[in-house]
């Protein structure tokens, strides 16, 4: 692997999603539906205001859409992911991809 | 891809090799012997006092050996990845190389 292939690609990475939390989100976004704040914060073991921060970051991106609404009297928050988001991750994926299996060979 | 895969998978990564600058540092340094702060620098396009703390970080860790030497009267740092480094670093690509075939299947 030369120098000039390691600068191009982690050009290619997404800053977005490098760290552990951020890709635990998307992979779940990708996956799911809709999915609702109790149950990502529950799968991913985070506190409220982490995953608030992260969701929000991801939000103003474009990759992920917010809909806040009452279930009876609780409030609930539900994420689905755009298909802007659902590109860039899988981009990003492919990315880390080439990544390993230059490291690979 | 459950719930709990995407907590585990999380786990698994390497908190130390999260940025896409350690990915790169890590990926250089384990496909050479020994690659010097101007080269790494160059090959990164990192200012000195970011590659400087990164690397500090990885040898903190065990991760990294630092040798500084002069060469002539010019002072040289060379970094070379220790055997705990390779391993704990391929371990990581692993692991994300579970969770991009996941994402695929």
């Amino acid at each position: 692997m030369s120098n000039t292939n390691v600068s191009n690609f982690i050009d290619d990475l997404n800053k977005a999603f490098e760290s552990r939390v951020r890709l635990g989100m998307m992979s779940l976004l990708v996956v799911q539906e809709e999915i609702d704040f109790a149950r990502l914060k529950e799968s991913l073991q985070l506190s409220d205001g982490n995953l608030a921060s992260h969701m929000q970051a991801l939000e103003k991106l474009g990759y992920v859409e917010v809909r806040k609404q009452f279930i009876g009297r609780k409030p609930n928050t539900q994420y689905t992911v755009t298909e802007l988001g659902r590109n860039a991750f899988s981009a990003h994926l492919l990315s880390l991809e080439k990544l390993i299996k230059q490291m690979q060979s």
